[in-house]
């Protein structure tokens, strides 16, 4: 029987994919809605997550793709209510945060899905397949896009804890997470703050693996012209190219054709939703998240020209 | 038989505490240290840990109080070697580097022991145990001291990563996740930076629990006159003041008498490395840390005037 859930936050991204990736998906049926000003036509609409756990008890699932300062609240009052819940990145406002839903989705034995949509892009697989025993000697991340195209009029994107820059960058950090057979940290980091903002336009990362061996990343939002979402990885046995966001990998300069009945990101997000509720797991890698809290731990700040949103 | 100990690290708190403590415990013998400038007289002393773990294979435990930056290679390449390893608090550069030590004191059987001396003042498991069964109702965090006496000439404090008045404050974190019957987070952050400095010289923070309860936290580098290192907690049956950065408890404004059996923090500290170290354990907890990475990460930047070091 098709899970029956409500989607909370309904903005750019959740019309853009969530609505068209569970209106295809039949383990799910979108019964309910709750946001502060938009509706869903054709299904029961609330003002708050509050409202619609309260009115509509026969709910299996929570999607949540507000703002990430709005995730932990509603998670928690998901989870508490018994719901299954599937966050959209960035996870949370705060690391710790995830830590907490953690514990709480496992005290009520529900799933928790924190998502990285990003690492079901057509290529992550076979990237990460292809790095496993290979030697990895560097790397370049470029992250390069025009903020007024992907987000506009976002203010909450540039105010304390919006991410700026990293909102975009941490899917590059969760697609090198995925494909890296080490762990990394963030061994240096400039942020660049806009002198009238409170999140970073642009960021410049040394990331380091355990054996030492460096991965460039270059964040940046003022990306005119093409836009840029590629991860380069070199090794001792051949290199690696993954670009537009994970979508299209390149070994050696040679294209590698993506399984051509693989779905796209968010339908497998939805897919891997049911997967988990079905089974009684959860599925929780704050490890990017981290990464970013750890680059403004360490950052050197610069400031940079004003930004108008 | 005492465990032969590397002193990684020689400035002012090896001089003021860890010698002290080593010396006067007999399960530990204090045979190196490793240092750019200092010497230790009586023991062997070299230029750097990598040489001091070649030199000296005996060396059953390293203990490291360099600046935080330092220790993750310290600490990896003693792990590597086969030796335990104690850390002085901060606990590293980032909270990804923890992750990593863990995994590697895992994969060698070596015991890591991540400290948080203030921990071990002798206020905080009274204070720890009354909290237990009661409701906490709200808390008031002072962590206030003059920068020139604590830190006299310390540039690494206020460079990027140096994390400036979390220095001291990351003790009051320590402290509050110790004794505190339930987990808390970042919910509002604001952080003072000097105009010539990548560091905060003052942070406000609100803490909050998973039931809403908030902890507020005033950390301030420009205290003059009294210094100040107190938590208040308040609960619907009574309140506790821990003074002193943990080592003074009073409830309901009556102080408690302490264990007069009781040793100093460090005597304590390195009692539990060598108990962790014969068990075979290790001990690590970085919620603390992360509640700084998260302070950073959703923390409102304020310039405030320049301070010279």
């Amino acid at each position: 029987m098709a899970l029956k859930l409500g989607l909370v936050g309904i903005g750019k991204i959740a019309r853009d994919q969530h609505i068209p990736a569970l209106v295809a998906d039949p383990r799910f049926e979108l019964v309910a809605c709750a946001s502060r000003n938009a509706r869903v036509e054709g299904v029961a609409s609330f003002a708050s997550v509050e409202a619609m756990l309260a009115e509509m008890p026969a709910l299996d699932a929570i999607s949540i793709c507000t703002p990430p300062n709005a995730h932990f609240e509603a998670a928690l009052a998901a989870l508490r209510a018994g719901k299954h819940v599937m966050l959209e990145k960035p996870p949370a406002a705060t690391t710790r945060q995830i830590a907490l839903l953690q514990a709480e989705a496992a005290r009520h034995g529900r799933t928790l899905f924190q998502t990285w949509h990003s690492r079901f892009g057509a290529g992550v697989d076979a990237a990460r397949d292809w790095l496993r025993g290979r030697t990895l000697t560097g790397g370049t991340i470029t992250w390069k896009e025009d903020v007024y195209e992907w987000h506009p009029g976002q203010q909450w994107i540039w105010d304390a804890g919006g991410l700026g820059v990293f909102d975009p960058g941490i899917n590059a950090l969760s697609v090198l997470t995925e494909v890296l057979a080490e762990e990394a940290f963030v061994h240096k980091a400039v942020l660049e703050f806009p002198e009238n903002q409170q999140a970073p336009i642009a960021a410049h990362l040394d990331l380091r693996t355990e054996a030492g061996v460096t991965v460039k990343a270059e964040f940046d939002f003022r990306q005119k012209g093409e836009q840029i979402w590629d991860v380069e990885l070199v090794t001792t046995t051949g290199r690696l190219r993954l670009s537009q966001g994970g979508g299209v990998l390149e070994i050696d300069g040679r294209p590698v054709a993506a399984d051509a009945a693989l779905a796209g990101e968010y339908p497998r997000l939805y897919a891997r939703f049911a997967e988990l509720c079905a089974a009684g797991q959860s599925e929780v890698d704050w490890r990017p998240f981290q990464l970013v809290a750890d680059a403004f731990l360490i950052g050197e700040r610069r400031t940079v020209a004003p930004h108008q949103v």
